[in-house]
């Protein structure tokens, strides 16, 4: 034994020390692939009290730990040098545009093939052993190479902390060498501190309050919108209450959505500029006031950059700063201010207006079609389906049709909202559904996990599926059958070629992936039985969301094959796509 | 019309400048997925006489660009700002590695939106549009940014000839904006020069010349042992004429496999350090003089480094230097080298000894035991196969036992091997089969390109099978069932969860992925149907290869489920596994 690890009060190995680590912060399951370079770290997963995913491929396994970290708060995928790491590149990196946090843990080869140049498998060949972990630098808020035990604690609890902290991935590389050698286990028995950091200039801080408070208790008719950042940056308990309080009416951004409660008295609906129903749009853009929470003003958020707010009538509170009309008060954070709002305000002295009655800016006119010639459109299923869904569900919308036909949709109380407006990878919906509902499964909360997703989408990681059956997750999936890339088509290509997939019979599926009963495979035959159904009229739908309870009840795989025309679109989405299409060729 | 277009002769605009280019070098098919910032391009890639293939993701079309590469000389594959290309990252970081000329065109916001720093979709939120850029610069040979029209065919004829001579990636950026700019068209007149460099210094090739063919006429026992960089850095054509003149006894590394006809009476046999049939490894270590054609010694090329050839017996050539002995020749390439040694080399004064006749390293024990218990044993398997196989297949093989199992396959004339032994990502194989089948379609060809394929590979890129159906390509698959990674079990964990997958039902991906003839979608239905099989015994599987005249034609689709022990493996798989082991725990 080395004189070093002599000294260590309990020895730990390092594998284990970094799960237990991430067991400590919560996580539960470990996503990811087996290589090589990490299958020695893989042993300690278990024994960390961590359960092994097992994706299909890495690209998944990191729209799948995306999806977990939404719904638990982080998650963590393993992979190895290279190819395992390369790609899953573009799920982190989506992750890191959307403010998700993800722990990445890279297998290595060892420290001493490192040092040597060894010409290995999984290296470009050249020696460079740094150039991956280059690659994923700017897509990571802490690059952690652990090459020192003495050093590994510190860095492992660091990155975890920053992962948390500033919600975005961390990149950790373990070498094989690594994985096994000890390190102090006593650290362990103190937490990782994740509290949020306070606002440390109190007196800028409460000057913000005050400038708020003025104009909030001045305004004749304010307005809160809330966005996605206030989700990413936890600030919901703070909102919450701050909106329990007042009163205020509400609104919600696209990628805002379900950051409140929709059965709010005090609710008003998605604003997104000109794609809002008109009574929104009038409320928010009339308003002499909007306090903005936690704004994130993307092309698709806003409906192509159609938001009308007056910075003049504008306090936007953001992550690590406040802006006040066109004081902009650098450093002061908006949980702080939050708080502090909620003691100070006055609810007297505040006009709270009532918020319009609930409607949806889809035209009525192609919801009476749809009752008159039996065919599914989107401006008839995305208000219908608020109908179906249950308090607490998660739900999933994939980049396209379904993210955009969602703002039409009422929630229930206590649904969470999951979507990659900014980041916007087709196929991350199908990962982030099997990591979503794997995180409810995880929490005891057994929420039902209902994932709108697209023909053209699901073709790029329909292959997930197979792990949402694997470790029996309550999902249901509707699958847009329309025929190819209905958002590409609206945005440039109606008819061309390179819009169109090929027609697969999506529902059979369900039958390749779920493992024989009688199969001699080390594989487990699911208990709970994956169900698939066809959809093609507006009668059939009816009678699935309204007369099957087995299907509504969710327990196991629910796979709908729902078809609709292949040129329909919601109406946010037209307007999108055209401000795009515009904006290319400028 | 602006001044500098009414001074273009022949005005073309920049996508189908850049398309046109790709076919004069070669290019008939582009891979990759539509996405915003490149629809308008698409629009060009018909006019410029080219094939949109229209994969079902982008980490698939990056491996299919590299399969249609390595059997038609070039690829392209288009994708779109960030979310695409970073899908498609570890799919041309292996073509760098092993040196595969495939183009990225890569679609991005407009000049002026990245001007401006807009908040759009795909980007991370932080107005960096240079960052994805960034990441590709490692892996590829030449960057290049489009963004004035004046530099715009300078730019591509650059990227394309450097593409081809270095034999590596190159990233090309097309803005939404630059698309339709106007360019010289008559630039298109000249081709560009894809020749390969000579050696500029011919007193320096012709000492080396001459100091190889001192220690040539010498020898007693010489032997020519191939390599992959003779694949890539096409010397092929050199390395066939010297053989039929010389007659010196060739072998070939795995990586090397099939650069030699296998039916010649020089050829040996497959070196491969320890892993090597022992009358193998007998002349190749024994001899006095290894001419070393294209080396590429990595790990698993080496059977875990194994090779035990002495420096002071061997001449090396390389593609951009030579070495004799211990003396280096820097810049003096094989090529130039090559051509002279055809001219002088005087065959008069060669020893010529004769190769030992064919064997294999596989045990014939486990081959007796398959004929007595009807079991498909690796050993058994593969030198079979070779029966099977038809002058001028193409046969890919996946990282795995398929890549190992290989080695002991007797080839018939013109077989052309694909695999990927040092990247080395699994997965790669179904796209590169899609690639190289749709290369030998568009070259007029029409070879059959028989993949064998792992289960737990397949499964990572399964939905390419769906684009090899929509293609009609003429595609035999055998998938090796056996319930996992073995590969990974005989490095770490043989009865580890983590080295598992789901059993699915393979074989029925064939009926998921092909259209129903009574489909109103716009995919046609293929006229050559697909069919499946399954095999279980040696007796089911010598029925299928011998008597069933349509499986070993091979119009379309052949999907074999070939089921073999879970944990059986090749023995140079063993070997090198066990190497890697120990070396990771080092």
């Amino acid at each position: 034994m080395d004189i070093r690890v002599g000294n260590l009060k309990k020895p730990i190995d390092v594998s284990e020390y970094l799960f237990r680590r991430l067991h400590q912060v919560g996580v539960r399951s470990v996503h990811g692939l087996p290589g090589d370079y990490n299958l020695v770290a893989l042993d300690y997963v278990p024994k960390a009290g961590l359960k092994w995913v097992g994706n299909c491929n890495e690209l998944n396994a990191a729209y799948a730990a995306d999806g977990y970290a939404r719904v638990n708060g982080i998650a963590a995928i393993v992979t190895t040098f290279g190819v395992g790491e390369l790609s899953a590149i573009n799920g982190l990196a989506g992750a890191f545009s959307e403010m998700v946090p993800v722990v990445h843990i890279v297998g290595t080869p060892s420290t001493a093939s490192q040092r040597d140049g060894m010409l290995l498998h999984h290296t470009l060949g050249n020696g460079d052993f740094n150039v991956f972990a280059n690659m994923s630098a700017p897509i990571s808020c802490v690059v952690a190479k652990l090459a020192d035990p003495a050093e590994i604690p510190g860095q492992i609890d660091h990155a975890l902390q920053q992962c948390w902290r500033q919600s975005r991935p961390v990149y950790i590389t373990l070498p094989t060498d690594m994985a096994t050698q000890k390190v102090e286990g006593q650290l362990l028995d103190t937490p990782i501190d994740l509290s949020d950091p306070e606002n440390k200039d109190k007196e800028g801080e409460d000057y913000v309050v005050d400038v708020v408070l003025k104009y909030l208790h001045a305004a004749t008719s304010p307005v809160v919108l809330v966005d996605a950042c206030a989700v990413r940056h936890r600030v919901l308990e703070e909102v919450h209450s701050l909106l329990k309080k007042t009163k205020l009416p509400t609104f919600v951004t696209p990628m805002g959505k379900s950051a409140v409660n929709e059965d709010h008295e005090f609710f008003g609906g998605v604003y997104s500029g000109d794609a809002s129903a008109p009574s929104v749009r009038k409320m928010v853009e009339e308003s002499d006031l909007v306090l903005s929470i936690g704004s994130l003003q993307s092309d698709f958020n806003t409906a192509g950059f159609s938001f009308r707010l007056s910075q003049l009538k504008t306090i936007e509170l953001h992550s690590d700063h406040c802006k006040v009309r066109y004081s902009e008060y650098p450093g002061v954070r908006m949980k702080g201010v939050l708080r502090k709002l909620i003691d100070k305000v006055d609810v007297g002295r505040l006009k709270v207006n009532k918020v319009p009655p609930p409607s949806s800016s889809s035209s009525q006119a192609s919801k009476d079609a749809s009752a008159k010639d039996d065919i599914i459109r989107q401006d008839f299923f995305w208000p219908r389906i608020g109908q179906f869904l249950q308090k607490d569900d998660i739900v999933v919308t994939e980049t396209g049709t379904a993210n955009f036909g969602i703002w039409d949709t009422r929630f229930p109380a206590g649904v969470t909202a999951l979507n990659q407006t900014l980041w916007g990878s087709i196929g991350w919906a199908v990962g982030a559904c099997q990591g979503a509902a794997l995180g409810t499964k995880d929490a005891g909360t057994h929420r039902r996990t209902v994932l709108f997703e697209g023909d053209g989408s699901l073709q790029l990681t329909a292959q997930e599926i197979s792990t949402m059956i694997r470790h029996e997750l309550d999902v249901i999936i509707f699958l847009i059958v329309n025929d190819g890339y209905t958002i590409e088509r609206h945005i440039h290509g109606m008819d061309a070629e390179y819009n169109d997939v090929v027609a697969w019979k999506y529902q059979d599926l369900v039958d390749v992936f779920t493992p024989a009963s009688s199969s001699s495979s080390s594989s487990k035959t699911p208990t709970k039985s994956p169900r698939k159904y066809q959809v093609r009229t507006v009668t059939e739908l009816e009678k699935l969301l309204t007369q099957d309870g087995d299907f509504a009840a969710g327990g196991g795989l629910r796979f709908v094959e729902l078809y609709m025309p292949r040129e329909d679109a919601p109406a946010s989405l037209k307007l999108t796509a055209e401000a795009s299409a515009k904006r290319n060729a400028e």
